[in-house]
Parts: C-alpha cells; structure tokens; sequence
C-alpha cells in the first residue's frame, strides 16, 4: 500500500473533544470517523487492525471447539418476549416497527437468538457441550458514549454462547474459555490484562469474570488485594468491616443541630468521626418512586449496584419531597416512620455510641446503640470497598482501588435462558432437563482502542506486530532521488513478494512530515531509505517502540527485515 | 471438525414453505435457521461459505486498489436528509429514533456514508481516484421476502462507492470493476454469470450493470439477443418495434360492443388482431391518486419502470372510479379529456386501422388513425421487450427473454451524492468541482444461496472447491471396527495437519445415513474408509460431483488426495 493513496487525513492538533489518548491519536491518524454520538466509521488502518484481532480471536475460539455461526442484527421483538427481557431492559435497547407493524429489536447481545438457533438441535443428552460464537455489529444505545471506541453505540463484538448438561460441565468449559481469553490478551499485545469477579448485571447468572486492562483512563474501579490474588470490580466486590463494639453504656441523647445537615457538618459538631455515626442514604424505585432508606456508617459508601441487585428492581437517588415524612438532613433509624423500605449495611451491625438524625427537624442523636435500640434490624453488604479495606479473601487490609477498562466477559448464566425459553434436552434417564449456559464476549473495538491506550507515545500508537495494520513502514526519504526511489522502490516490491506488510511512503515530502505520519500509523518497524544512508551503502531500520535501531546493508536490507519480522512474531 | 459435534440438524423432508431447491436444501442441511421473515441465522456450514465468498470478494477488490473500511450499520437520519433519500425512499427502510429522541436509520446502502467519510479527505484533485468498500450487514424492509436468501431483509453486503475527477475516469474503473467481479464469479464457481445493462432505479446515474445468474427461478427477467452481445434487465431493455402504417383511407367509425371490455375479448369481436388496436392502460400516482393514461399497442405490455422513471414519480395501477371521468373498458384517445396525465407508446406512432374504446360505455371505435386523429401526441419507449422481440442493438428480432438471479451490480452514480451533499475538490485549475461516483454491490448471502441453486442435485449442493464448507468429507463406514477408526483417525489427523479442510463422521450410523448427511454437506471430495475397503487395502475417494471415483492405495491416500486437490483449485 502507498500511503499516498491512503484515505483519510492525518493531522497533529489534537482534536477538543478527544479526552483520551488513545481516541485523539485514533481521529488523528485517520483510523475513525465521528458519523454520529458513539458511531463512527472506520477507515482502512482501524479496518486492517479490527480484521486482524478478529482473526486471533477467531483462531482461539476454534481451538476451544467454538464453531462460528452467525445472528441476525434485527430480531422480533417475540424472541426478547419469550426470555422475558423485551420488557426489563430499558432504553438502551433500540425498537422499532417493520412496514407491517411488528415490532423488532437491535440486538446488544444474543443469548436469545442463541437458544433460539440450537433449541431445536440440543434435544438430547449426546449433543452436548457445545459452542456457538459469532463476530457481528450490535447495537446499544447508550445513554453517555466516551472515549472514542472504548464506549460507543454501535459496535462488533465476538459474543460466544456455551450449552452444557451440568454446571461442573460448564464450569469446566468456563476455565478452558478463561485460558483462551488470556492466550487472546497474550497474542493481541496486552498480556497485562487481568480478569477480575463481577457483577453479573442484566445478564443473569451468578459468576462471571471482567477482563481488565488496567489503566487510569479506565470506567470501571476495580479493587485488588496486594496481599493475595484478590480481584473484582468494585460492583461485585464485598466489603468486609471489622465493627468494634463500644461496650461502655452510654444513653440515646438528643442534641440540637440547628441547620446542619452534612454528615460531615454533623460529626464535626458533634466532635465525633464520621465511622463513630450512621448515616442515611435515600432513594427511590424508578417505577413508583417509592422510598428506600439505608442507613451505613457513616465513612462509607452505599455500592448502588449490590442495593439494585439485593431489591430486585431499579432504582435512583432521592428526591425528598414535605410530604414524603422524611427530614431531610435528620434521617436517623430510631422511630422512624412511614411506608419506607428501610434497610441497614452490615457496617452498623451491634455498633453502638453512634450519632445519628432524630427524624426531627435541628436535632441529631448521640449514644445510639444498634442492639439496643433498633430492633429486628437485618444487616446486609451494600456497602463499596475501599482503598486500604479488608481483603475478602485472605483478611489483610491490603486493597487497592484501580480504574480499568473492560476488554472482555465471561459468564456463567445457569439455566436462565433455556428456562424462559423453554429449551429441554433428554438425559441419559429419559428425563426433561434445561441446560446450562455460558456466554463469552470481547468488543472488538474496543480491545483496539485498549491497545492503543496501553501502547503509545505522544506521536502516535505502537502497535504490537499481530495486530499493527502494517509491519513495516518503509519511508523513501527524498523520493525525487532516482536512485533512493529506484532502490525503495526495488525493496517495496521484494519485502512484499515475500509476504511483508508494508506501507510505503514515497511522497515528495519532508523527512518531518514522514515520520511523524509513521508515527501515526504506527507500524512496529521503520525502514528508511534516503540519499545519506544510500551513500554509505545502509538502509535503516528502527522500531516504533525505540528498542531496535540498525544499520544493515542495502544488498541485505530485505533479508534482514524478514529475519527481524521473524524474530519479532 | 467432527460431523458429531456439528451444531444443527439434517433431514430428509423438504419442508413445506421452501419454493426453491437451494432454500429446501439449505434448511434441511443444517445451513440456516428462519427467525422472522426475511431474517435468517447462519449455522457453521453456511458461515463458513460466506467467509469464504467474503475472502474471494475481498482479494479482488483490493487487487484494484479498493480499501476496506466499514460504515456504520445505524445512521443519524441527518446523513440521509443531506441526499434527500431520507424523504425519497419508503418503508424499505427501517427507521427509529433513540433514546434522546434523535431519528436514525438503518443503512440499506450506503452511498451518504461514503461520502461523509471521504469528503474532507478528497479535497484535492491529486488524492483521485479511490474506492473504499465494506463487507457489512445490511437491513431492507422488503415488501416480499423470498425464497431463502435470495430475497431477504437482513443481508450482508460488499458495498464499494469509488470517487473520479472526471467521466472517464469513472468509466475507466467501471470496467476494471466489471471484470473484478466476472473474476469474482468464476472464483466462487459460478463463471456462467453475465453483465446486462440494468436499470439505475433509486440510485441515481444512468450506466449500470447487473450480473444475473440464469436460471428459470430468477426473479428478474432478461431480455438476451440471440444475434449479437446485446443483454439486458427487462425494465431497461429498450423495445423496438416497426409500425407499419397502412395508407389506405378508413373512417373513425363508433361500433356497438355492449358488456365488452378486455381487449383480447374488443379484437375478437371486431374481428381484428391485438397490434391493431390500441389498449388504455391506467396508473395513479401514490402521493394523490391523480391517473395517467397510457396508450399501447394492444398486443404490449407496459414496463412500469420506464413509465416511472418517465413521470419521475411512483405509481400504482388504477382503481377507476364512476367519478374519475374514465369510462373502464372504453377508454380512447379520441376526446378524451378530464384532469389525467394522458402517454402515448411509441408502438401506436403513425399508426392506422386501429380500434380502441370510444370514452362511451359500450362503444367502440375503429379505424383510429394516430396521426389524423390525435393530435400533438408524443411518444415514448413505455413498452416490455417481449420474446421474439427486435433487438435494440442488432435489429433482429431475436430477443429470448430468460429468468436470472441479481447476484451483484454495478452502477455509475455521476455526480449524484457529491453534489447533493456538498463534496468537492479543487482541480488544477483552482476550481471547485463535484467528483465522479461509482458504487458497486454483491450481496453474499444470495450468492451463497445462488451456488447451492446452481450447483446442486437431489440430494444436496455440490459446493465448488473454492467456497465448499470443508473440501473433503470423510467417511469411517463401521467406526466400530478398530482398525477402520484407527485408520480414518491418523487419515483425519494427517490431512489436518497438512491444512485440508476436513469434516470426518466416525458416528455409529449407516453408510446410507453417512451418505445422505454428505450429500447434504456436499463438500467436493468424499473419502470411504470401510472394514470391505480395508481388506484390499484401499480407500475410495469420489467426488460429489460423480467425476471422480477412485480407489487408492490406504498407504498413499493423503498424498493422493492433496493430488486431487491440488489439481482441482
């Protein structure tokens, strides 16, 4: 490929709207177009990239005996029906109506059109496991797109769909998956990734694994125990409290607190710390905007995601209106109320010389004890772990909290599906049973612009050799030289012929403007042919990521470049 | 790959909603899954066809310098406002708006979306010509999806859009184009596919080329002269006829027809043949019902497309009303007046001796002649080619009209989108111009289901080496027997390993069962190892296609059957 015909510009401001990295260098050096909030277009270097990690991932699913198939984009809304989710997910999933009037769906994920293909093929015991996988566009219609490909609307990911007759059956096929996933880190240039427990969300099911590239740019929080091999994002993780009881009596005081609303406002007035009180955090169901009170200690902080998981149904932060009952700043557990669910984290639990709100407006309590004065409380983890927290594993307060993108899932989702959907296999007993199913996803765009952000200087990505959409950027410096164009021209062709990818440059441009186009594009390895290396008899090679710079002779320069290609692979 | 763990099920029974071979075959061999209408899963066989179609097309597209790039499956309505297609096209697409409320669309074609990627780009007269393609899937509302893939409303689709500086330029690529894709045919086995100048319909530009597998399930019609190399779309095949006026004097004269009204029922009454009289036909435009009127030879038909690239607007036959002014069954030329669009075919120009309907119920005349009595009528091509008809290019009537499958098009769009959504460049003048278009389609599920139909017999497809889901189906007859499996095993093994793409049945079943399955999976070369084989130490080796039957030696077969292959790529 000359890069002189290569579409699309490349260009050094960084664009403003561009927050990281990677989605800068990837709009500057035309690899993607903005057509519309979180969908772009890509031009052929992303295209070469995608293709290639595609392919890798293509490889690693066949070897674990996947067999690629492929779903529609556009579904029936009576597949979603079935599984029951047409109605409880929300606006990110895209409907509309055919010319006819039946309604259909975008598919974001395919467990549905999954059970729908093999319902009818798994009906016996002897067919299974097996595995289905796909590469396809999907469409979720996020409500904040970010960073470029790292959270988009449209996307093509690889979703795989595993059907077993046991769960240890699937959880060995889980493991084996998890190793491809890691041979698929491994060979796309991120072996840094690291998988972590996660929630299981809208998928359903109960174990289930993020892969994680660990970067400050990253969404999600993740927190690590440095004692042990602990990992799990925040969303999933328990937090373990060590509550110390204070057995000294001391009586339920009320104190008058006259305007002062903040926990933090309130512990400084009542010269306590902010873990010597509890504290009142209030939402409301998203269908009828009744209330939820959670009262937790007062220095920690309410993981809405376990809270959502333990109700059962969505939820948002309070609007506290007069009528509600509620005293907004002086929410406290003692007499309240009112038709409130009121739940308790176990951080409070058999805590005692706690402040907290009196339920009356300019008045807090000091000297609350759990035990004492809230009855029949049930204690449950809805709290977020936090920075130096207790590890859940190994019992050391050993965790860090790190951000991280997510650049690949595993689940394990039992029987959910071929329940709803009614997908029976016979057994070896002659007996009706569902399987158990796995899914497995990557976002493909997203696995390339993780790569990007993990791999790149100020001038542009370095990309790793599998998935560089060149391996070789083969630079004629002053192509108007006959003899540096007839030589570039001369190892263009041989490196080729032999099977190189290579992106060549011979534009009449500055050695400037070229190198700062290879370093957009990022290709492992530079190859430089000008009139000053021609006269000593060299061509250059240098690699993108700096750790290579030879000079090799120009007789040799095809041979050496395969031998570097080769040791490099 | 074990045909055991291959997901999805054969069978013997064509069901009973599948009108063509390649749709019965390609449902009862486990290749596709019917999930809504138009909308179909692919199994693994399937996919593993289309990929390989997908890397033929992609070959050739880049050995003519086209890059890929991937659009957007949804778009932002905006882009297809900017054309005007938004308000143009009809419910084929498929329209939604998201969460904020936004319209979006998603892509049938996308001619907006290559512009919008390469138009800030293509700024300059000297980054000309260039193509950028995408294999990508596609969505089209149609009216009546049909016969499997061959007509469906999800697709997947190698879309090209190319950009010229001038005419020529264009013209120039075209024909690079059209001999890519005869290329691309002969590749995946279907080299008997031919060009035929098409009809441009909602894409605008006026040269374009279908290339149409024939055969009598096709759903377009072809108009081929016997005589010369003249071939094309029925609704752009020009119809030529010869009107022989007679010149002797006869009068306009009213005749009594009471309760007649289809002209073949006129004529029989009149005692005259059908190419003497001339018929009313009568449309009315969709956006108002307003009528047109056309006049024809008796004996045509009317090519609507013609009529509707004519008029510039869409149209459907007429519901006449007592109201309309039209007297149905007696509409003539001759004082016809109300609010009609009123057409003349170009078959009635000059004509004499004619009869037609009078505008009066139960009248008719004869003797109309054009020129005397309708006065400032013009002409025009309106008229289908028929069988036997004059060809347009030799002028022997030796047009046979045939039934064909569109397997791809091409068409040169001129400065359609470019002007429309404001794409220019600076040529050398300094000047600002529109560049020069062409696009150019294959849809690839419908050439995989335009293999099968051509390539197939009773029993299954006979897939062509190059596109086969595996190239070889091997055979342990009686895996019961020890050294049959061991064999077959270390042969199955050993042709893996030197990348033969095998599919291997060591089942527990019949040789008939093993057979039927193979037939069904129809890859080229089938291999039999059989305890009968084993004893005079042979394997057979046959080809699907019955012209090849081969006994050779269990020592060398590896190596003969690479030999086979090898021969037949």
């Amino acid at each position: 490929m000359k890069l002189e015909k290569l579409v699309g510009d490349r260009f050094r401001e960084r664009p403003s709207d561009c927050v990281i990295d990677s989605h800068a260098l990837m709009v500057r050096g035309g690899y993607m177009k903005y057509v519309a909030n979180g969908i772009f277009s890509s031009y052929m270097p992303l295209k070469r990239v995608t293709r290639k990690i595609e392919q890798i991932i293509r490889e690693e699913m066949d070897a674990i005996e996947g067999q690629e198939v492929q779903f529609p984009v556009v579904m029936p809304a009576s597949l979603w029906q079935e599984s029951g989710r047409y109605e409880s997910i929300g606006q990110e999933m895209a409907r509309f109506r055919d010319r006819s009037g039946s309604p259909l769906v975008l598919g974001m994920t395919h467990e549905e059109a999954a059970v729908h293909l093999v319902r009818d093929y798994g009906q016996s015991y002897t067919k299974y496991p097996f595995m289905v996988y796909q590469i396809q566009t999907k469409f979720r219609d996020e409500a904040r797109p970010r960073a470029g490909l790292i959270r988009v609307r449209e996307f093509t990911m690889k979703d795989a769909y595993s059907f077993h007759t046991s769960q240890a059956d699937l959880e060995d096929y889980y493991r084996k998956c998890h190793r491809a996933y890691e041979r698929i880190y491994a060979r796309v240039g991120l072996p840094e990734v690291i998988s972590v427990a996660s929630d299981s969300g809208m998928m359903g099911g109960n174990i289930s694994h993020e892969f994680m590239l660990l970067t400050p740019i990253g969404e999600d929080s993740i927190a690590i125990c440095t004692e042990c091999d602990y990992r799990a994002n925040m969303e999933a993780a328990e937090c373990i409290v060590h509550n110390r009881r204070n057995e000294a009596a001391r009586n339920l005081t009320l104190v008058h607190t006259p305007g002062i609303h903040r926990i933090e406002d309130v512990c400084e007035f009542l010269h306590c710390e902010e873990k010597d009180s509890c504290k009142a955090v209030v939402y409301q169901r998203n269908s009828d905007d009744h209330y939820i009170v959670l009262f937790i200690r007062g220095d920690l902080e309410v993981n809405e995601t376990k809270l959502t998981n333990y109700l059962g149904y969505d939820l948002h932060p309070a609007v506290i209106t007069e009528e509600s009952g509620l005293n907004a700043g002086y929410i406290g557990p003692v007499n309240l109320a009112g038709d409130f669910t009121i739940l308790y984290d176990r951080s409070l639990e058999g805590m005692s010389h706690l402040s907290c709100g009196a339920n009356v407006s300019g008045y807090h309590y000091t000297g609350l004890d759990m035990s004492r004065d809230i009855e029949g409380a049930e204690y449950h983890d809805f709290a977020k772990i936090q920075e130096g927290g207790v590890c859940p594993r190994c019992g050391r307060p050993a965790i860090r909290v790190c951000r991280g993108i997510e650049v690949g899932n595993i689940f394990q989702l039992g029987t959910k599906y071929t329940r709803s959907m009614n997908m029976t296999y016979i057994d070896s007993n002659g007996d009706a049973r569902y399987p158990v199913m796995g899914c497995y996803g990557i976002g493909i765009g997203r696995l390339a612009a993780s790569i990007c952000q993990a791999h790149h200087d100020e001038h542009g990505p370095i990309w790793p050799l599998a998935v560089a959409p060149w391996q070789v950027h083969l630079c004629a410096v002053r192509a108007d030289d006959d003899e540096v164009r007839a030589y570039a021209d001369r190892l263009y062709e041989e490196l080729r012929s032999k099977g190189v990818e290579v992106i060549y440059d011979d534009r009449r441009v500055s050695a400037g403007v070229m190198f700062s186009d290879a370093d957009l594009i990022g290709a492992p390895f530079r190859v430089i042919v000008s009139p000053r290396n021609r006269k000593q008899n060299v061509v250059e090679i240098l690699s993108r990521d700096k750790s290579l710079s030879a000079s090799v002779s120009m007789d040799s320069a095809a041979e050496e470049i395969l031998k570097i290609l080769s040791a490099a692979m």
